[in-house]
């Protein structure tokens, strides 16, 4: 008999033939608010069984997709650099390998580690956020290694004019005035998305998908839930221009199952993970 | 004294002068996700207190409609074949009298008994179908009788051209394909809703609706919840088109109170099944 | 050592350099379908540090607005007289002081309280009211002072046209038939408003906001929730424009925190009360 | 067909031939912390399916006990008065035929309706009183008609030396202070419960049951759950022991179902419901 | 990279090296009241790790124990029969390769299919029954493969004298009167067990522990909680006892994740299994 | 008016005639598994109004004991060493002005914190530790700061001989092993309390009481809960004890509110926190 594997719905793929590689970042120690993402890898693989492999939206099928899902991480809690180091060689180890790591968070901080490393291989990396919070603070009670810092972190490796943030919404007067001069930020919704699109063109893309962009009508299963946000429909027309790019690393982040109830929230996770995955897949630069 | 009678509210006249009879089908015994479907029906007629009998949408009230709540079954658990039987009995017993039955699920395999017993009656019978998932597969894990089977099953009945699906967007790659020869699928959404309508004409209509055609984000209390599904305006508007057709049979399923801690979904719920009472009485050929 | 203050996010002023006054009222004793809004006022103010001062949506800070909360009522339940004579005396101190006072919920019959204390200040008063439910019931199971009679006893101090209501879908028949001859009702959504603005002018208003105008899937943690609700979108809009009238007093009620497992709805009422705040404190008749 | 009749399982007997009537009163206005235990009687009954109607600890069985569920009272909200009326004239109802009243509470206040008709037809009522809280508070944020005074308000009917309370082990001082004048209080549990039904002998004897009286462990699913209780087997121990009275009428109360999220209070709270129903139908007082 | 492997906390050894085989028998479909154990095998694996490898009631430590865990069966919903055959085949693969099956419920009715293939193994098997039901049922509501009839099912197969249960508490008389001449039945706790224990002497043994048969202060969450149950240090010292025993198979089932908000009730069965797989393992016929 | 002051009920005496100081320390930062217990300080404080200020069990009140509640300390999350700085500084100033210092967690690392403060003051302090896990790891996942290693480090403060653990039922062997030569261990219960305290005489004396030492049965709401542990009534014996010792600091932590749906174990924490409050206020070194 054969010990228990338990991958996301259709990502049984071996290492080797993948393109896409997935791993969970179960990680929610700088939370200030609800926490509870660190549930989230586990809960979405074990809840990946509810979908369908098929999408009929991009007529697409997981099982013809190559993809590998090589499990969490353990990370260390109340040591946030330890825990980002973890994910860098993570990240890198799959990068190196030519293939496009997809990282399940945990918070949004988890996000720093794979930037990283992805910045380390990728120079001329731009950063693609999607998200409700600015995440533009200096340092948060003192802790630069914060969620709520991680973009101004991730500003910290890459500087100015590579940093596009859309469905903001939420933020203290500081970061939106300090934006202003560092990172490209569309309020509410993805309005500028086609140009920022075509400015980038082959430059290699980092996409960070903090999952609080959605409204909390559609996705209430997040510590800080933010009134006034896009619709699935939204996201997943957005999602879709996106991965046309030359996508080199992604993440989807910020689910936490303990506010999931109903798991409507989960199930709503995995549909835009599936779709994204399915059109990164699918795009000219994973061929 | 009196026993204690409990009824959908303003759904109290007696059997023979009504034109609608309600009944609950409480079996969720094939559900292969989230199971809990089996107290839709006790909880929906228990919180109905929570609505008004008037309607200001249709400025009809359930008050003036001559609508009958003949309880729920005890339908056996583990054997499905059981409970259709008991599930055909009720809907022919009712059809017999000259009224229409309102049956609430349950999973949406409870559709098969219902449909047994109009097809019976009615042999042009035409079926219209809302739903997120295609429901055609033609087996689920070796069972012929299951809730992911039971649009196929009616199939088995009916034949080509007779099914016309709406909201679908869920499925696998085989469903699909097969739907695509032998079933009129509309995806996403209610696009076609009105040729079909136009199509129909005055042939008897069975009307099966599975609450999870709603966006997840209106209706999360249920056992599969998919995103991008139609809002309850759309739903509404859908509901009151079909509601003009010469409805013989119409039920009402998939919403699992487990899984509504708010109440939302199943006040929701209620409110669907008042506009489509009072539409259907309303309508002419209930006259 | 201090004592330990607590106040809504952003609202620790002195009450004499204050123009907006807040105080819960946690009171409920009348609900007649599922209790708990009594605990709105407590929950808004500890999950009030989950939200930002600054509101993107207005360019504006609570750090640069003056607002005292003066916490909350301890109100008797069973008598709702008493309840109400506690609630007046509050309003008219804060009248009388020449600021406004913003009132959290508790159940929609608190606003009676409240209005009774403004309507003695200012004689011309007139009441814009948001809510899904008509509450012109006349009396409820013997109750004359009830949630769903509130703004009929309203009425018995107004009288005929000074009562606007929006986004109206639910009530008994004759509800709506003794409502079309005493206060004007948009159904559904805030058709009219900009007309109902036009007229009072700079009249006194008392506006009262009972929070399941929205739809229940921005807002499902409501005792009665109505499918077919105004989205957050239009609720902001709709505030920001009641906002800049000469508002007298207002209030929010109706959140229901143990029907809010995920804190969305709560975090919702936040960001809307933020929002009326903020844009009542910058409208022209406060400064 | 006939309409849909609903009772308490095994209680479906008729008026005429039952010993015992069982009523519910879904009434709790005047709870101060959480409330819920409106929704006691609807879900007690709904659930009551779960059980068995064996007694394998009394080898008794509900089939054969004549037993009738009358339904529930529809009560004010508001009007503490009125809801005691409605309830004293139910329990009148029930004591005038001969018969003996199970009131399913809703709050605890609900107990002194069913007093004042107790106590009219039998001038030399006892009062056997299971509770952790004592109750004799002379008002509550002023009211009298209040949860936390209602075995004072059933003093100023019986006065001294006939209320007998045990496990009470919450209250304020000067509660504890007036009752060693005025009542017999055991605290924490049991001890004296022999002696005391030795002294009634066959004196007519009113039996509230406030189940916080059990541990929160048993039965976390009340509105102020008390550490400290008694177990199951205590309580059942001892409810057996009061059965052999003389009882003329009794309640169970403050189960508050939003708060038993597993069922398993619910469920305590009808195997409690059974077994006192069996052992009071088997007394001698009963044929 | 590996794939995911994830296994019981501590069960991570080969097959070939195991005395224990572990898998999940992750069914529900003719559970009559609340369903969700058929997340119980999830569940309890992924919170198996909130849990720590060492006993110290035994100064044993799972580190030292060659346990595999070989995974969830995927068991059709709807039919009984297959899904009662899968079991079997799993079970009878394990005891074919001389080691201890221990199935993970999934509802009581999968023990059927693990006795089938012990029996077939051992013809002179003996089963010891911990629950709170007699699950002596001959049908429930027509269907013969119920929950409720399985100790009826597996005397079918065994016959009178070889099966003894303790603990019992619940079921309808038919079901006492019948087991009082087939099967020996010890009511409410654990007396008589050790005369059991001796005169079984060292014939095999099935042990069969529905953890329901605590009591629900400890164990919620489950579908049917039924008060007056054992402690969990009873459990455990009646469990140690049995492991003494020559165990040939082994289940536990009956926990429900969906009713146990606080995770205790999954936490409490993992530490009763953690035990019993110790014991047994530690045991003179697992050497 | 006044600003809004919100203190645990009965505890709102001026700092400077307080014997006891309570604050709160909201982290959780380091939980390794479900976390949560950041929200305990807020909640309990917010639900002491369901309480009694008046013990049945001591015949003391609150409002005769002068207790002074200095509200929660802001904590940075991610650096466990700054968190534990504010705590140490908060725990000294109290300490220093004669007081004694209760601190309500989050997690049992905060402990660490106001040990250093207490041992900075009393060099021959004793610790006396309640709780279900030993606590003695020396890292976590690369973390010595953390939950699983508090007593450790509290070891590193204190040495040999000056660490009493009552309750202890889990831990890794190497904790056990190691605890053997350097703290003194009861497991499961409270055996040799009675000696301990008898040896420690007037020694100052540092009281930890995490609540997991009850078991889940009692107190499920946290966030390791370990079957086996001890009654109410034996936590309560044990802390009155415990409270007659020379105690100059104190904690109680481990709540988790978003595992308690029921509020019962919040109710429970309360408790023993007002009795533990009383009797350390009442005993002979307080006055």
């Amino acid at each position: 008999m054969e010990k228990n594997i338990e991958t996301f719905l259709g990502c049984d793929n071996e290492f080797e033939e993948s393109r896409i590689v997935i791993f969970g970042a179960p990680y929610d120690s700088t939370t200030s608010f609800r926490p509870g993402t660190r549930f989230a890898p586990k809960t979405m693989r074990s809840e990946s069984f509810g979908l369908e492999t098929y999408s009929p939206y991009q007529d697409l099928d997981l099982e013809d997709a190559d993809i590998f899902d090589s499990g969490d991480l353990e990370l260390c809690f109340g040591r946030p650099e330890l825990a980002l180091k973890d994910i860098e060689n993570r990240t890198a180890e799959i990068i190196d390998c030519g293939k496009i790591p997809l990282m399940i968070g945990g918070e949004h901080l988890v996000t720093l580690g794979a930037v990283r490393a992805a910045a380390k291989k990728y120079p001329d990396l731009n950063i693609i956020h999607f998200d409700a919070h600015a995440d533009l603070r200096d340092e948060y009670l003192g802790a630069e290694l914060s969620h709520a810092a991680v973009i101004r972190r991730v500003w910290d490796i890459l500087g100015d004019g590579r940093i596009f943030q859309f469905g903001i919404r939420s933020g203290d007067r500081s970061e939106f005035k300090w934006g202003k001069d560092h990172v490209k930020t569309s309020l509410f919704g993805f309005e500028g998305l086609d140009e920022v699109i075509s400015d980038i063109g082959d430059k290699p893309v980092y996409f960070t998908l903090d999952l609080d962009v959605l409204d909390p009508s559609v996705f209430p299963g997040t510590g800080t839930p933010e009134a006034g946000g896009v619709t699935f429909k939204e996201l997943l027309a957005a999602v879709l221009k996106v991965s046309k790019l030359n996508i080199v690393g992604m993440d989807i982040n910020e689910l936490s199952p303990m506010l999931d109830q109903s798991g409507a929230s989960t199930a709503t996770a995995l549909k835009v993970m599936r779709e994204l995955m399915l059109a990164v897949y699918d795009n000219k630069f994973s061929e």
